[in-house]
């Protein structure tokens, strides 16, 4: 007889490796400060007052639940699409809600095209929201796409299961996965019971990519008997919010030839650029092909991008695409039934990724709305990358470069030894240990590094600059100094 | 060196689960009718003139790409949801665009409650939204339901998905499935690399289950060394179209007892019912529960709901929910990581499964349009049923039972010796080349049987009574004729 009174799941029957994934993003630290969120919002004081009156929720980069409005050109679309009734009105929506006539124009573009919102579509997404991505590549690349090579996908992290499910063969599988790296790849990898294979980013370099690192990581892994058959680049960072620069792709498209590894390359931040410009592995691999000629055209590179980030947000609406480059078709055609067992991306989200892809232009009635709405986002966005970065800078034994891309900063702490002590008498790293202290200080709720996987011996944590004002900024230092002195 | 030019994967070298899943629903013959459809479309006429006008999508049950209109309440406040700006102009949404009070009422409840679409919400769901649906769940059974218990999903497939993931341990973990089958369950295990027990229903008896069958099925799983875990259970049925009595879900419960086994009760089509009425395992469970005191209290059961199905229809918006009962809560927890690493459901498809649960109330400003638009559906889906039940009682050697629920009907052919022999010359099974043969013929796609399960030795089609008209059930009628006489 089972030790559960007789229920036939339990903790220790269920799937392993269900058990073993790991995804710290939502994991204690988000769960204690939701319950902090709705204690302050009942009201009640029956487990005593909190030293702060709000819950910051700086773990995820979730846009619209902080400050970030959505794009009104988008959203006055989606409207239409969900009511197509609404059309029958057009003179009401044009004289008395403001809709101007792209909005109406494209509405009808895209029913016309998707028939219902409410049907499923094709299982790679609607054949014209593929063909508009297509175009949108080659205009941001200068290289051709084609919209059969174009998956449209329940945003990114569907895109990302899809690839390593079909990429992943045995436990014997490897993916080099950066660390620090977003834990959907390492929770993904858990899941499919295949091997992560860790190389570490370098945060001398703005934690750029290493040559070397990545080799020895793949030699060794090689040596252990693993099949490496991939390598996984998030630019812009996540956590680490850097932004690559051209020869860092160059060597690591060089080195996926030589070793014949499939380039999945996370672009999900290709907006959020601070410093330079966004260089898609795309580009950069059509380029080399065309340089040398012959020498690149079986690299097989997925890039991802998705409608959740940047300066759409729209993270609830589960929209996103990969393309695929130089895929054997016959894979592609697994890819294409994988992804039809689920049936098809949310319609409404594929909707977005053709907005995302194709916004009004200049000189259309919806342009210097959607213009100033997209410009004041990402302004607002490099304005509090910055103060954080000036308020870390002022705080004792933190290290953080200057805000590159992405959403997020993930600053070293170098904590005294009294408090590495503390976190172990609580059977807490020390990171996770400076967090839940940071939480319940302050309501301010960040990762520790950990969640992602830091260099040995070193300590950081991520949050987002998504949260507006300034007051979380300065409890973060008030707190740290605190900390600081206590522990010291 | 690789045969595959240097590429990194092939047919060969990919996951081989991948490569082993079977989904016939959006297979060779839903491609090739998206083809003729193109072409159609298209207007060309240089692969010559095909033998009729259109094509009859009968093969996927996506109401909203046939007749079926979206539910007027729905979309109005779905079209706030996506645009909150109009609620500034609530007096031209009530003037101007008809939008009743209770819409406007709907959708500033849903806004406070969720924030913007456009964030993520919990992994589980947004709390308000899960709390709907236990009080649905309450008034539909008469038995207590907590938000604690209920996991907002894309679609029921997201669920299914989810809940196979985690009772799946290994590959010799089993899962009792039903014969014939929605391909999802066969696939999910393919992927998973877990055992498919599969056990037939029975035609004879309306296609509903046989104790006997069930445990001679598991009683051979299990002398094989299958660890058989759970049964899953489709009522109203797919493909069957089979809506179960009383006894059958007792007898099924009783077995899930004493073989402590979990109950995947997928129960999507619960609205569309003919003949008697639907009974939910919860309710019945409860009952037994009630009836003989703790003896079923550890009988685990998940049930499956979702909002593409029944009057509702919306495929597209991939929403849906699961309630677990009687789970142990660490398996729940787990559960909830799982979901978390693909963050959330998409927000408008929860808000939708909540105005699914809760629609508008006799006596509410939108009830009278709601009740019509609902009934309007339901009626038109029972004529068309009984008008292609009709048909088949008039074709030679075609046997189906008097429709009962979900959007199906699953007729057995028999077909003559001749076909079989050509269908081989072929290298297909006679179903697939009967299907094939009828799409070519008359545009009409249908999934043959085997695509689901069927008994050695029987064949069937699914098509779902979902197309308006009645042309294309004469043209049925016609080829089935003109096959029988080419092949007697």
């Amino acid at each position: 007889m089972a030790s559960n009174s007789g229920r036939r799941l339990n903790i220790d029957n269920i799937n392993p490796h269900v058990k073993a994934a790991e995804y710290a993003v939502r994991g204690e630290l988000a769960v204690k400060s939701e319950e902090y969120r709705a204690y302050l919002r009942s009201g009640l004081t029956d487990q005593g007052v909190l030293p702060f009156s709000q819950v910051i929720s700086a773990n995820i980069g979730n846009p619209q639940q902080l400050d970030q409005k959505p794009i009104t050109f988008f959203r006055q679309v989606l409207s239409i699409l969900e009511n197509p009734a609404l059309l029958e009105k057009g003179d009401v929506l044009v004289n008395q809600l403001g809709y101007q006539s792209d909005v109406i124009e494209r509405a009808e573009r895209l029913l016309k095209d998707v028939g219902s919102v409410g049907a499923y579509s094709a299982s790679n997404g609607v054949p014209s929201i593929r063909q508009s991505v297509a175009d949108f590549l080659e205009r941001r690349d200068g290289f051709p796409a084609s919209p059969s090579d174009i998956y449209l996908s329940a945003g990114a992290s569907s895109g990302v299961n899809t690839l390593l499910h079909v990429i992943c063969a045995d436990e014997k599988s490897g993916i080099l996965v950066p660390i620090p790296q977003y834990p959907l790849y390492t929770a993904s990898l858990t899941l499919l019971n295949a091997t992560c294979v860790p190389y570490l980013l370098d945060e001398a370099k703005n934690w750029g990519t290493d040559f070397e690192v990545i080799k020895a990581s793949y030699e060794k892994a090689k040596a252990d008997g693993i099949d490496v058959r991939a390598i996984v680049v998030i630019n812009p960072g996540n956590p680490t919010g850097a932004s690559l620069p051209e020869e860092d792709i160059r060597a690591v498209i060089e080195f996926a030839r030589q070793e014949r590894l499939v380039i999945l390359a996370d672009e999900v931040y290709q907006t959020n650029v601070f410093i330079g410009e966004f260089i898609s592995f795309k580009r950069m691999l059509r380029q080399m092909q065309k340089e040398k000629a012959g020498l690149y055209d079986t690299v097989e590179l997925a890039s991802l991008q998705s409608v959740s980030k940047g300066m759409v947000g729209e993270c609830g609406h589960r929209g996103g695409y990969f393309e695929l480059v130089n895929f054997d078709p016959q894979v592609q055609a697994e890819i294409y039934k994988f992804v039809s067992i689920m049936l098809c991306a949310p319609v409404i989200g594929q909707c977005l990724v053709e907005l995302m892809v194709n916004p009004p232009k200049a000189g259309e009635p919806s342009h210097a709305l959607y213009k100033k709405e997209y410009d004041s986002i990402f302004d607002g966005l490099r304005v509090r990358a910055n103060a954080l970065h000036k308020a870390f800078e002022q705080m004792e034994g933190v290290e953080c470069g200057a805000p590159q891309g992405s959403m997020y900063l993930f600053p070293t702490i170098n904590l005294p030894a009294k408090a590495a002590e503390a976190a172990a008498a609580e059977g807490r790293t020390p990171d996770e240990f400076y967090c839940m202290r940071l939480l319940e200080a302050t309501g301010v709720c960040v990762v520790p590094g950990s969640g992602f996987g830091q260099k040995e011996g070193t300590l950081h944590f991520r949050t987002t600059f998504l949260a507006p004002g300034t007051e979380w900024v300065g409890n973060i230092v008030k707190f740290h100094k605190e900390f600081m002195d206590k522990y010291r």
